[in-house]
């Protein structure tokens, strides 16, 4: 142990809660901040998070509290698990307090018209702050059980990447470094539109060879993306680009499978919506990305037929017909965009 | 149509029917061998495969035949969908046959003592030929039924590419090309190997971050493997590669997944064997990639590990801990040995 401040996590979901966990079991003391005090008061009286995730207990040495700038004041390791939506919000107004902290963000976006990651906005707020992301195949619920469970930590900074190795890896928790911050980040980001496919794909009850040449495809073209904008081809091989699609697309209770899922039942996407009783972030990023595919000029004939369908009134028939009649290509034709 | 001469598609197994089917739903006449003049009359009889492909209707332009000389005589394209226990023995006899055709394996495997590979060993019985692989993932029951699937010809002959997507693609079945004969190849055989882990996990009752987990850092191992042996990294990212991986470690219906399904239950190799009442691919790659990995001085933890569960007697729960303390590495470490 080099580093004996308290590790503040922000966030009172459910993956923030699972790192809370990992944290103090690894001996370190967690000051985790949540906006709302009577989370904090629930979780001092019962010490589970009955909302986020129901049944975990939470370790002594998880410190709740609604005060951000005494969890930022005490500590200079700070993950960042807010949801996208209240980052920017949250974290501005104490933008003072970041100055030389260790920030990781564990929170997947983009902002809409920026077309901003998470940790740019984090650099954008915080531009003294030393900046990471954390990705992975992780779901919460089984972190928090200690599932076998492998992350990485993305950074230009590697001593960064090693405190955070040394503060989050555990007997059940590996964390593999990369300094593809971009890339890694990007992965987790893309991720969400293709399980809105997947869960299309699972209602017309296609086989093993089609989810299989879906996530194949995906990642082909995630990775033609990425590769487009600067990030690092093989970043998509690891856990953070694969690993994370393969738990996304097999997880039937993320939103964004269950809006591909009402899709593929033939629900419009305002039912589906209805449904689910919210927008899932997968639907957002089409639109946003979609976009910004067409401005850069990247082939990514998934979001293109995902667009068609949520928004331009295709039917799921129809854009698989045209997927499907399209000119075979090289399997791994981004090669070529990468130059190498 | 640029050539009008039959196909043939050498083995009556699972996937030779399935391509046989395809290449005559595309309007191609199909030489269909198989060893066994039963087969080849129970298939005229009856227009099914009834011992791998029950239920499959065969289609009329299939003409199934046991004269293996006939078959090669008439054709120029060659589909090699044979057993990798019987393919050398089958094609020395007739090598002089295949001097100037198209040959196509589609078969996964390893010669043990040789550590070649099959198209490998065409290229030595027929070197007057032109090799190409098929590979992707295509369980042969899916693609039969028409399942949309999508695959890989690997070739370093262009022509050939080409003359092996205008021949298989079509409405279901969508044919891609790669210039990386010798990686799209070894993803097919090397796959076998984590089926097991894979069927392994199942049976330990593992969630989906752990099956996330293992399936990338088994993509990491292969890839690092075959680049090593001068493999593209990229083709690691398509459909023979990580695609394959997925659909392989899924199928529980596979032979490598259920003898890892028994020795997740706590049964020995033997027992696990006796179960299945014939060795799966897998446990033989195993043995042979083991030893190729310590001569060549390449990291396979996985391969290792899996080693001394079947080989050595160690325990699963020794190999898991013993995997989940190692240092951890960089996400993709094996970009380092890539070269870039």
């Amino acid at each position: 142990m080099t580093e004996q401040h308290p590790i503040a996590v922000l966030g009172g979901g459910s993956f923030g809660t699972a790192l809370a966990n990992l944290l103090a079991e690894n001996g370190r003391h967690v000051l985790h901040w949540m906006r709302d005090p009577e989370q904090v008061e629930a979780i001092l009286a019962t010490r589970e998070n009955p909302r986020y995730l129901k049944g975990v207990k939470i370790h002594a040495d998880v410190e709740p509290l609604s005060d951000l700038g005494a969890a930022l004041g005490a500590s200079r390791l700070v993950f960042v698990a807010l949801p996208s939506s209240a980052l920017r919000q949250a974290l501005q107004p104490v933008a003072e307090l970041l100055a030389g902290k260790l920030l990781v963000s564990t929170t997947k976006g983009i902002e809409a018209q920026s077309f901003k990651l998470m940790s740019q906005i984090l650099e954008e707020i915080a531009p003294q702050a030393r900046i990471g992301v954390l990705s992975g195949p992780n779901l919460a619920k089984e972190v928090a059980e200690h599932a076998l469970t492998a992350t990485v930590i993305a950074s230009e900074d590697e001593a960064l990447c090693q405190q955070v190795q040394a503060a989050l890896h555990g007997r059940t928790f590996r964390v593999y470094a990369s300094g593809d911050r971009f890339g890694v980040e990007l992965g987790g980001a893309l991720k969400n539109v293709y399980a809105i496919m997947a869960g299309m794909a699972a209602a017309l009850g296609m086989g093993e060879n089609t989810k299989s040449m879906l996530i194949t495809r995906a990642l082909a073209e995630m990775t033609r993306f990425a590769v487009h904008q600067g990030a690092n081809p093989m970043t998509f091989l690891g856990l953070a680009g694969v690993g994370d699609l393969i738990v996304t697309c097999s997880s039937p209770k993320s939103r964004n499978y269950q809006v591909g899922f009402a899709l593929g039942e033939g629900l419009s996407l305002e039912e589906a919506v209805e449904r689910l009783g919210e927008v899932a972030e997968g639907v957002n990023t089409i639109k946003v990305l979609k976009a910004k595919a067409e401005e850069l000029q990247v082939y990514m004939p998934l979001v293109t037929g995902l667009h068609a369908i949520l928004f331009e009134g295709r039917t799921l028939e129809q854009v698989i017909e045209l997927l499907m009649r399209a000119e075979p290509k090289t399997d791994v034709d981004f090669i070529s965009t990468a130059g190498f």
